[in-house]
């Protein structure tokens, strides 16, 4: 069993040399294995060992009990532990959880927090500053020198597949675990439950049982114990082969998504929570890299895919065939549209308004923007004292200054403008300077070259780009709400 | 129930107008629907209609209820139809083949015959020459005009991906089945067995239920009666839910296979037995697809992947950082070999033999091809006289004719040679006429430019390549066994 688990951490790189590793405790016998084999391999990797056990605030005298057998394993194998007390039933209907979502939460707050403090010591400060659970999915805050191991098995890695997949989901969902998540890893997937069992018998451990193991957890239990069992009459290899298929998929799933983030990264636009894609990348992909990257956009607008079903993505996907304006409403109040060149996910209320749309001018055309705001371009010859018209909405500049590659867009990271006496300011300090209100800032049309700003339409003009006395041609814009 | 139908049929590009659509009706529910609702859209696509029933042979009198009740059917419907008897039992145990596989093996066997009959009428030429079985899985035997409609549903559909996910399968085993597959339609596929049945009772028809059903196919009837009961009750939608999820893993399979066709389509050599591929392509590949090449490779080897495991794959894969001449047994009496260049697959009592490995060689240098075979190029300057070698394994050419980019390789379609007298000829023909056996004609190696062949190693030379009065420098190729 050492060697299979071995073998499995250094095919998966699950650990590095002097790792700082938490291990997740309950006393069942998946953790109680885990403990074993992970403190007689901590000298192959010089591991720091520390052991954590949380108590639910669930189960009373069968609670202490546990911590009572886990405080004696750990003392046994000369492992630093804590017990860690936290209240599921206040959190879970504090936060509208069911009790197996909130013992989740904690559980993993508590492991990760147990991490930090074991990491940073007393550095509050350092603690404080990434107290975000979502590090919990990075590496970096510890260097990568820290681990938390988890027990989960074959077993409840096929449970998990079954209910993916009973459940509604795309390839991500039936990929089941993985062997490391960010800082988690689960040196034990290697095994298959009646394994662990068979080798605590062989060595002579005890462990404990979770009585609520039965109850808590509806449907993963019904898997456990109705349709583990019976698959496994069926096949007596079948949680393997579920876990190889979860493999593949998940396999599968990471080609896609390397695939998918290749072209959004070249391709979509995203501001605060307005996401857009140029239609015509769109439709060069097959449905299923479509499909994966409208999953994308809409987990980006709303850190979300809980109530994304097919039905959402396949209405996304029809608006790239319908005129432009149509939308669709999507849950978390966002709403898809079509827009002239794109296709928009964005707060319902907040706009998409051509948001990120990029539209080329060229002297002499006009070219409506979706959402109904135009420019109209006229070149003429300038005449030396021709007065210069004083309006937020018509502009002039010198032609020759400004070229042909300018366009006008919405604000990005990075743009800026020349003003006279303040010199070179970013728009952002610009808008704020403005007191614009944040809300409103996307909404403003930029006449831009790259990422420098000609005009903030409606507001100022750069320098560089004004009328002077050696100006030969005047590029007159207008704008048109 | 039609009309959900009827739209799968359109989204599919089931049926076109004026098909011939063969029905499979055992007089179970789903077929019994699939004969209403196919007779009740006839009309729109102007179907020319014919039912079979298959008595397997097996289940006597309850057989002829069966029959009787499908004759009175399509005579109700005004369908012409064909009882059609096949001996399960004895075909089973002549092919040594499970009772099940064999019934399935002679209804789609008897269901290709009626198609080819119905269509040819009585052209017992042309229905020889399309006899094979295979042809079933292709759509231009009768020019996409002939279709076999069977009435697999949604819970057939969600059993096979269950049983396939714990058989241990790939992608493609979890993709279940398609709406089309070559000449078989599946038009229920769009309903769960629960809708089909509420269908019938609603138009009030009756149906027979096959007492069998309960007992066959023992793997499929215990996921069917134990297994989805009790996924419905975890997840009411489960059937559908596991559908979808067949169908993204479907269409996922579809995009890798493309992938995988392009590549090996440009870089995969094959000839009788003999597979190949560049490692330096299959290197660039990550796992998945890398994966999946192979397992096509292996297909292509032996028409069959049944007893291909990941371990054979994840060998082959290995193969790759191997030394040069390393190989691994596969079932099938295969071998995976790693040779000079590629990674080739052969039937062992074939070589493989650096089949198609290209080798290029520059002037002076000698490089060795795997198996031991060498070729010592040398270049010197001609003076007129000299006397031209008498030999089968050293030739001289023309340096200047024959240019650079030569290199050494066996054979490929299209290869020719030019010949005193005879002209250009084929390597093919050559070979034929000379009676090369065909098993020896591909471990030839030949020299070549591009199609064209320099030397038929150990045979001819190209006329085009020899020596004349106004050769400046002769170029000498030894070949060292």
């Amino acid at each position: 069993m050492q060697e299979d688990v071995l073998k499995y951490i250094k095919k998966h790189n699950l650990l590095t040399e002097g790792d700082v590793c938490i291990l997740a405790l309950s006393g069942g016998a998946d953790s109680t294995a885990l403990a074993y084999i992970m403190h007689s391999i901590a000298d192959v990797y010089s591991l720091k060992l520390k052991a954590i056990h949380i108590n639910h605030g669930i189960r009373g005298d069968e609670a202490d009990r546990d911590a009572d057998f886990t405080a004696k394993l750990c003392e046994r194998l000369n492992i630093k532990y804590d017990i860690i007390y936290v209240d599921v039933p206040s959190y879970a209907s504090l936060n509208k959880l069911s009790v197996e979502e909130a013992a989740r939460i904690l559980r993993y707050k508590s492991l990760y927090e147990a991490a930090l403090k074991f990491y940073f010591k007393d550095d509050t400060e350092k603690i404080k500053k990434f107290s975000d659970i979502s590090d919990l999915y990075k590496t970096d805050v510890f260097n990568n020198r820290v681990k938390i191991a988890v027990a989960h098995n074959k077993d409840d890695n096929a449970e998990t597949v079954i209910m993916q997949l009973i459940r509604g989901t795309g390839l991500k969902g039936l990929s089941g675990m993985k062997a490391a998540a960010g800082m988690i890893i689960r040196p034990l997937l290697c095994a298959e439950r009646v394994q662990i069992e068979k080798y605590l018998k062989q060595e002579g451990r005890g462990f404990v049982t979770d009585s609520t193991n039965l109850s808590t957890d509806y449907t993963r239990n019904r898997i456990r114990h109705n349709i583990i069992p019976e698959l496994k009459e069926i096949n007596q290899s079948a949680i393997d082969n579920i876990n190889k298929a979860a493999e593949i998929i998940s396999d599968t799933f990471d080609y896609l998504d390397r695939k998918v983030y290749n072209i959004i990264d070249r391709h979509m636009l995203e501001e605060e929570e307005r996401i857009s894609i140029p239609i015509e990348v769109l439709k060069k992909q097959p449905h299923i890299i479509t499909a994966h990257i409208i999953r994308l956009m809409i987990a980006r607008a709303c850190h979300s895919l809980k109530d994304i079903a097919s039905v959402h993505i396949d209405g996304i996907e029809a608006l790239m065939d319908m005129q432009v304006g149509k939308s669709i409403d999507l849950p978390y109040n966002l709403r898809a549209e079509r827009t002239y060149e794109s296709l928009c996910i964005y707060r319902k209320d907040k706009h998409c308004n051509n948001k990120n749309i990029f539209i080329k001018m060229s002297d002499g055309s006009i070219r409506e923007l979706s959402g109904g705001k135009m420019f109209e371009i006229t070149v003429f010859d300038y005449i030396y004292g021709m007065e210069i018209p004083h309006s937020d909405v018509l502009k002039w500049f010198d032609a020759d200054i400004i070229g042909s590659d300018y366009e006008v867009r919405y604000r990005k990271t990075g743009d800026f403008i020349r003003l006279e006496k303040v010199g070179r300011k970013t728009v952002k300090s610009y808008m704020a300077d403005e007191k614009i209100p944040a809300r409103d800032r996307g909404d403003i049309p930029l006449l831009v070259k790259g990422s420098e700003v000609v005009w903030i339409v409606g507001k100022r003009i750069n320098e560089r780009f004004k009328i002077h006395e050696n100006t030969k041609k005047i590029l007159q814009i207008r704008y048109i709400k």
